[in-house]
C-alpha cells in the first residue's frame, strides 16, 4: 500500500467535546488548539453552531471561533446543522463547514428532530449559501455501519444519502462509525460498494474506537483507497455513562500506526500527548488512547 | 480472506499475570480459569514452570496445575523454561509446554540471564524430553517486532532461532512483539520473509496492544496466512508503572472482531466480560480490553 496525502482531521475540540460530561471554559480550549498546532495538527474541527442548549460543551461556539490563533496553513472547521448556525459561523473567522445528517430514520429523528427526507432540503440551502460564500462545505453520514436504535443500516440508503450531499455541492463526506460497531470486513465490503457510484476521493473515513476497531478499521478503510481521517486527541469521547470507554479514533494512535508504516504525519506525538494530558486533567479523567497511556501517565509540569 | 480453523490461545492467566503487581491466589485463579472455560476459551495457557522466585504471581504452578478442572476439549498449557522446570511440570496434568527465548541478545540476557546461544542447548535438552514424554511443545520466540534495549531487531536473526526451534521438534512458533511496538506493514513484511523459510501454518502471532496496534497487527496476520493468536482477557498484562496501559492483545476485542468477519470463535463475549470484571475486582483495576469497557463497568453481582 503506497501512502501519500494523508489527511487527519483533528475533531477532538467537537466531537471529542461535546461527548465528554465536563466543560471546559474557552480559555482552556484556546490553551488546546495553541499546543495542537505546536504539536503539528493543521486540519483542526473547532466547534458546532447548533443551537447552545443542545450542546452546552460548545455553547461558546462564536466566542471561541473568534478567538482562534492565525495560524499558515492551519484550517479551522466547525459544524452548521442549519442556515441559521450558519449565519453565525459567518461572521466568524472559521474556514470551511459540515454539515450532519444519519443514515438511520430513528437515529436521524433523534439526533436533528426531523426524518432524513425533511434534513436534506435544510442542508440544501446551507451548502448553497456557504458555496455562495466561497467556503467549502463537507458532509458527515453518522451510523454507516450500525444504529443504536435500528441496527443494520443500509448501504443504499447511505449511497443515496452521499449523492444528494455531492449533487448540493459538499467537496466530501465523512462516514462516521457513530457507536463504533464496525469491523474490518464491513468497512472494506461497504467502502467496495459505495466507491462503485462515489469516487474514493470525496470519502473520508470516521471511525470511534468503541470496541477497540478503529484503527484496524481505518487500516482497512487506507487500503481501500480512504485518504481523510478523523480522530481526536487522546481518544477524546468516549460514552459518559461508561468510565474509560473509548471515544473517537485517538490521534496518537493514528499517528503512531502512520509513522511506523512511513507515513509523515509532521504530528509531534510527544507534544501531542502533552496536550492530552492537559485536557485529562481539565476533564478529571485518564484519556483513552493507548499511545498516550503507554507514555506512562507522567505528570509533567506544564504551564496553562 | 477466508477464515477457517482459527485458533485463539488464551494467555492471561499466564503471560496476563506475571505482569500485573497484584498476586492472586490460586482459588481466585480457579474461579477464573473455571468461569473462562465455561466461557468457551478451549485452549489456556495457565500458569510458568520458572523458579518461583522469579515470578511471585505464578508461583503456585504445581498447585494450580493440579487443581485445573478437566473438561472435554481443553487443553492446558504452561511454560518451562528449562529441564527443571518441565520436571516439575510433567508431574502434573498440564497437556502441553511452551519453551522461550528472544531474538534480541540484550533482552534474552536480562530475561534468562544468558546468551541466545547459551539458551539453544537448554531448550534443546527440554524440548527432547517433553517429546519422549509424548507432549507438544510450542515454542515462544519475543522481540521479534522490536527490542527495549536494542531497538529494531535482525529478522536473519528471527529466522535462524526459529529454524533451530523447529529442528528441536517444537510444532509451533509463537512470534511476540513483546512490547507493543509493531505497526502493520512491518508485520506484513516480517511475516512475508520469515514464511519464505518457516511454513506459516507453524507460526502464531502473539501481539501487545501497547500503542493500541494489537488488532490491526493481528489482521493484517491473519491476511498474511496465520491462523493462531495469543490474547488475554480483559486485555490483562498491562505495566504496573502505567496505569490503564494495555497488555496483551484483549481476547474480548479480538473475538469481537472476529465474530463481526464471520469467525464463529465458539466465545461467549458477555461470558467472557463477566470473568474479565470478576478479575478485574480482585486485581483492583479495570482490564483495558475495549469491549470489556463499552460493555459499561456493570457491577454485576457474580458469586465467587
Amino acid at each position: 500500500m503506497s501512502l501519500t496525502d494523508i489527511t487527519i482531521v483533528e475533531v477532538g475540540l467537537r466531537d471529542g467535546l461535546q461527548n465528554e460530561e465536563t466543560i471546559l471554559s474557552t480559555t482552556v480550549k484556546q490553551a488546546l488548539v495553541t499546543r495542537l498546532i505546536d504539536a503539528g495538527v493543521m486540519e483542526l474541527e473547532v466547534t458546532s453552531f447548533v443551537h447552545p442548549r443542545w450542546i452546552p460543551q460548545l455553547a461558546d461556539a462564536a466566542q471561541f471561533a473568534e478567538s482562534l490563533p492565525r495560524e499558515e496553513g492551519v484550517r479551522y472547521r466547525a459544524l452548521v446543522p442549519n442556515r441559521k448556525g450558519l449565519e453565525r459561523a459567518l461572521s466568524t473567522p472559521i474556514d470551511e463547514y459540515a454539515v450532519f445528517l444519519s443514515a438511520s430514520e430513528t437515529h436521524n429523528q433523534k439526533n436533528i428532530n426531523k426524518s432524513i427526507a425533511e434534513t436534506i432540503p435544510v442542508l440544501k440551502e446551507t451548502v448553497e449559501l456557504a458555496i455562495e460564500k466561497g467556503k467549502r462545505v463537507r458532509g458527515y453520514v453518522s451510523t454507516v455501519f450500525g444504529c443504536p436504535y435500528e441496527g443494520d443500516v443500509s448501504l443504499k440508503q447511505v449511497v443515496e444519502i452521499c449523492e444528494k450531499l455531492l449533487e448540493m455541492g459538499v467537496y466530501e463526506i465523512s462516514l462516521g462509525d457513530t457507536i463504533g460497531v464496525a469491523t474490518p470486513n464491513q468497512v472494506r465490503e461497504k467502502l467496495k460498494t459505495l466507491t462503485k457510484e462515489i469516487p474514493v476521493t470525496k470519502v473520508a473515513g470516521h471511525f470511534h474506537d468503541t470496541r477497540g476497531t478503529a484503527l484496524v478499521n481505518a487500516y482497512v478503510a487506507l487500503e481501500e483507497g480512504v485518504r481523510t481521517l478523523d480522530t481526536s486527541f487522546g481518544g477524546l469521547g468516549g460514552c459518559p455513562y461508561a468510565p474509560g470507554a473509548a471515544g473517537n479514533m485517538a490521534t496518537e494512535d493514528l499517528v503512531y500506526m502512520l509513522e511506523g508504516m512511513g507515513v509523515k504525519t509532521g504530528i509531534n506525538l510527544e507534544k501531542l500527548c502533552q496536550v492530552s494530558r492537559l485536557a485529562g486533567r481539565h476533564l478529571g479523567k485518564t484519556l483513552p488512547s493507548k499511545v498516550l497511556q503507554s507514555e506512562g501517565m507522567r505528570e509533567e509540569e506544564i504551564e496553562q
